[in-house]
């Protein structure tokens, strides 16, 4: 059966640019700052448990991180951290905030090819702020149509999203990290999907338990990406 | 003249509920907090200062604004502050954002009343998890057709945002406690506004300079906005 998708919404963090690896650079130099009072792997634990506890409350992003790397450090340094080391956890938030954006190999040239055929959305979520920066700064807001930062990324969510744009899901076709938050959602609701895994998918990101479905596509680089809608639509 | 608008826009912090008290309460809680350290004037003097150097980067909401109290907690106790110290910072902040959402005067009589003959939009700014909630918790999200959580309010942005929406700017009146951002700009590309002032409203919202425009209407309460609208309109 010939594919009747004419629309491609890209999620954003570790699928068109590198996202995670800043995240863990800056848990990496958590660790080292904390090595006084605990081990790394305790820094490594406690610092998950704590963001996944503040995660309703806090969201996600850069200054969310940062608050619960302060709160790791107070707890973790049984109230002991000093103001200067808290100090320096406040600068990796801000070096964080203020990092380049470094483009996913082949990001733009892959663009540019699929915008000729299809209507490109940008479709990411967390803080409106960062996201909005990194849109900007990345040089690729010009490739889509529609872009679009949301709070959640569940099946109610693209649902919604799909409905107040006026496109039916069987037109659409999301490419994402996430098979949580990219790929499930997606093909729940009878759209399309592409699954390229990141070297360091975040642990919030796995879905809980087994997955069910197997509606979607899997390949290794979005270069790759070209060449498969090319054979899904031939 | 009669007036031919038909889209209401309305801000939300300290326009439908109110914002601003939440965060003098803070600051007052960071002064108590810093009393051993430096003056209570000294304290609000350099947070806002730290505000306004951070916004660029943090933005707008309630967790950047706990960021910059840790900033000025350990600049102003000289790095001496301490561990639990920086947890109750944290902790105003949690408590910030965990708080109810308290509607201003006739808020939702005043929204009620208006969908009859008007299309209502709320156009706020900040942190879209932040704002995404209170919208929620407020109970109004029901009165407005359309939602619009933005990064900024300038006159470029409003163009933008109305042009996205296939809204003429003459159809078009916005309702505020901001003149530099929810007035000004809106009179600046040929729209329509009422400015209610708020109480406590922000010094960062105060326009710099003199105002030289005068394109808009002034009440002192939202519930005096139908019978404004009314005026204008016969």
């Amino acid at each position: 059966m010939k594919a009747r998708f004419d629309i491609i919404a890209f999620d954003a963090d570790d699928t068109l640019w590198h996202n995670e690896p800043y995240y863990i650079e800056a848990r990496h130099e958590l660790e080292r700052l904390l090595s006084p009072y605990q081990p790394a792997e305790q820094v490594e634990r406690r610092l998950f448990e704590i963001e996944t506890r503040n995660v309703s409350l806090y969201g996600y992003g850069i200054k969310s991180y940062t608050l619960s790397m302060i709160e790791a450090a107070i707890e973790l340094s049984g109230g002991q951290v000093s103001g200067a080391e808290v100090r320096q956890v406040l600068e990796l938030g801000k070096r964080m905030l203020s990092a380049g954006v470094r483009l996913v190999d082949g990001a733009e040239a892959t663009l540019a090819a699929l915008q000729q055929e299809y209507e490109l959305m940008l479709i990411t979520k967390g803080d409106l702020l960062e996201q909005g920066d990194k849109i900007e700064r990345s040089g690729l807001a010009g490739y889509f149509r529609r872009i679009e930062i949301v709070r959640e990324k569940t099946a109610h969510g693209y649902r919604r999203l799909l409905e107040s744009h006026g496109i039916r899901p069987e037109r659409f076709l999301m490419v994402g990290n996430s098979l949580k938050s990219d790929i499930l959602p997606v093909v729940e609701i009878g759209g399309w999907a592409v699954y390229i895994p990141y070297e360091h998918t975040w642990a919030h990101e796995h879905p809980d338990g087994e997955v069910a479905h197997l509606g979607y596509h899997q390949i290794e680089r979005l270069q790759e990406l070209p060449e498969l809608l090319a054979r899904l639509r031939s």
